[in-house]
């Protein structure tokens, strides 16, 4: 690395008036005759920087032959910039192609659409839509981890290997060392898993909380975030096999101090976002969802309504609205629904205490003997964000509950016995990463906030 | 949640003198005739709290009745402790019940040994080891990405279903939707994974460095921090099936620049452990690994050696000792290699440029055309720490290196093209989480650094 490398983000200005070098690449490049400008970019913001050289450099002739993506390193001074918008120039005295790149490059400074640019996906995060698309990702990642350590969270990572198939192993991925070609059967004709690796069946998870619980109940709060995986055959705007997943679990936690965590902690990372992303927001306020800042903005300054599912079914009936799936009290509630309620609230609404068929056995059952303390936030522009419930901890009542549900007992009896050794009143919440960062960024697809999407007959690269 | 409800770690002490509400779990109980101490713990901590209370309460009988394991709810007056070592005391005024725990409850206050606690992995958190254990890996796991944020870098998530077998499809867990008991086969009598949910084979990965420097290329500094797996048959202390690793990726950095910043990334992660984890360090250093802070604080304010690979060699082979692998300059070097190297230089040593062909085929080829710019970082008591290179950036090169050593050029078409789309010269290393955890801790097997460990023929909860 040189020794005057500088980086166009940090710490900039106190090179103004002096001379530095920059390496990164060319997004741009307008030739003149006597000189040039090159928008350069070396990847540490989102904002390129305007370099200019002329002819009294000695290479201008091969600078002027430089083609868009290549590499370059460049010696300048540090200006202050005439053009609008922009803080700094570079006057370039000498600039080297460091890696050449040919005249078919596939990202051109023009409007590629999103559907080529998936088939890119190594190359995309060098357009403006996925550079401020993945920086606000990593932001993200930062705030939420931020948010739970500074609030004395622990952090666990659960194991995606698991061979308890609770969630259903029908949802779950097999994995396996064994040869498909050449699989051993035993007397019954069924595949001999006691060959593979760990002596029986495995999947990778779609979940860590049956784990968090038990690190919950030791360490009173703690979070997980991690990749997960579903196998889901379905190609919507909204499912991928795999995807990062947040599930904090609280001891010592009802449903109310749940929503007020999750509450605290959604408008933490909006707000860590619209401070340290305001040239990727604006960029993504102008091209892709128009209102996208004051929506982060209304989002961190708004109260989130609290009410039943029970309440919400009567507003729907009373609306005067055509549905086109009738709301019903014993029912989920429909994407239009969603919409509804929170225009309705005007704000983000969580909704409490959900019909007990409709939602997972581990549940706290309520009194009634109907509902169950479970809550999903519903945000406008994002629809559900974020589910999450009480913790059923009396012991019985959950092994009960599992039995009707059809739940295997024997691969969760450790879970179940962590209401007979100190249990607690509990809860947690999950919380879709990608859904966030849609929601964060204004881009519909899940397929352009991961940055190599796996979805059913697609897995490049 | 009750409203005075007080965590024992957080702000315990504008709480002095004052009635304030505590949840959480008895460690140990002795009871006298007219009154009783508990050692409580919320888990926010990792020092419990005494509890005292005497018979003037209403309860009394029923209180000495509780168990070690329960979960109780205490109210009291914190009073500075009498007791040495312990800062707050409680004496208290009403004590319930929350959670019962059996007579038989497996964890008591008193030695079990680990390969018991293994087994008990959903309780042992609750014990003192695992207490500091797990919450040093929260610890470091952010000091990590502090680490990198702080200094500019993008948080990548890289995916780990791939179709790429270039890591070896022998050594990668295959993933699946397909019913075993029913494959079924092609005309060649393969089994026909056009059927799959992808298309074709997929594997989980071992590592998202290729997908990272595709990254790299686009926001010049990257980090991935995530699950791994490997299928390795191998019931060793260091060895698990599932781990964590962090894959950072530099462009316009050379292999000098890679070790200045594996140097102070560590620096940082160790700094900020004993910064944080004071109770807990001093906790394994008294009952784990005597000397452990002593070893931490030398190596923050340790020079580290930056060596090749050939001079190491020629140490060794001067010393004068009895080898049981005799060091050679076309080999790896063994732990006993490692051990006196870096004893012979009192310290962390970077041993740089070893033989290619025992490296792998993407590192770039010194100018002698028989080493690669690729370093090892050993650091004594914990062996080699990171593993990186700088990145064959020549596309001829590394095409060459890639059909000499056997690599599947169709699956990483797309990682050899980042050469020519405006390539530069680039490193990264990699390093195994787990494996700092055992040098932060002192705790020798990998199955006590995970919480839900991996390994052949084992895969519990």
């Amino acid at each position: 690395m040189k020794k005057d490398l500088v980086e166009i983000t940090r710490d900039v200005e106190k090179y103004l008036d002096k001379e530095i070098v920059v390496e990164g690449w060319v997004r741009n490049h307008r030739k003149q005759k006597e000189f040039g400008f090159i928008d350069f970019s070396d990847g540490t913001q989102f904002k390129t920087m305007q370099v200019v050289y002329d002819n009294k450099l000695d290479n201008f002739e091969d600078i002027q032959k430089i083609r868009v993506g290549s590499a370059v390193s460049i010696r300048g001074i540090l200006i202050k910039s005439p053009k609008e918008g922009q803080l700094y120039e570079l006057q370039a005295t000498d600039i080297e192609l460091v890696g050449d790149s040919p005249e078919n490059y596939p990202i051109q400074p023009k409007r590629h659409t999103r559907e080529f640019l998936r088939e890119m996906a190594y190359l995309r995060p060098r357009t403006n839509l996925f550079q401020a698309v993945f920086r606000i990702r990593s932001l993200a990642a930062m705030a939420i981890h931020e948010y739970f350590q500074d609030n004395g969270y622990v952090y666990v990572h659960t194991p995606l290997i698991t061979c308890a198939d609770c969630e259903g192993s029908d949802q779950m991925f097999k994995i396996t060392t064994l040869d498909f070609d050449h699989l051993e059967k035993d007397e019954n004709g069924k595949v001999d898993m006691s060959k593979d690796l760990f002596g029986k069946k495995a999947y990778v998870t779609g979940s860590g909380q049956l784990h968090g619980e038990a690190f919950a109940l030791a360490y009173k709060k703690i979070y997980t975030f991690g990749p997960t995986f579903r196998t889901e055959n379905s190609n919507t705007k909204t499912h991928a096999n795999e995807f990062w997943m947040i599930e904090p679990e609280i001891a010592f936690c009802d449903l109310n101090g749940l929503m007020d965590i999750e509450e605290e902690m959604l408008k933490y990372v909006v707000n860590y976002v619209l401070e340290r992303a305001k040239d990727e927001l604006q960029f993504l306020d102008s091209f892709v969802e128009k209102g996208l800042i004051e929506k982060l903005t209304k989002l961190v300054n708004s109260e989130f309504t609290r009410i039943s599912h029970h309440d919400v079914i009567d507003i729907l009936k009373k609306a005067d609205v055509q549905w086109e799936f009738v709301p019903d009290y014993g029912e989920d509630i429909a994407k239009e629904h969603e919409k509804y309620i929170t225009e309705y609230f005007n704000g983000p609404v969580f909704i409490t205490d959900w019909p007990k068929d409709i939602k997972a056995w581990y549940m706290k059952t309520n009194s009634d003997g109907k509902t169950v303390a479970a809550v999903d936030l519903e945000v406008p522009g994002a629809g559900e964000l974020m589910g999450g419930s009480q913790r059923e901890d009396d012991y019985d009542k959950l092994i009960n509950r599992a039995k009707e549900m059809d739940v295997d007992l024997e691969t969760v009896d450790w879970f179940c016995n962590l209401r007979k050794y100190g249990g607690c009143y509990h809860s947690g919440f999950g919380m879709g990463f990608e859904r966030l960062i849609i929601y964060l960024t204004g881009v519909e697809n899940i397929r352009d906030v991961i940055p190599f999407p796996r979805t059913p007959g697609s897995c490049l690269y």
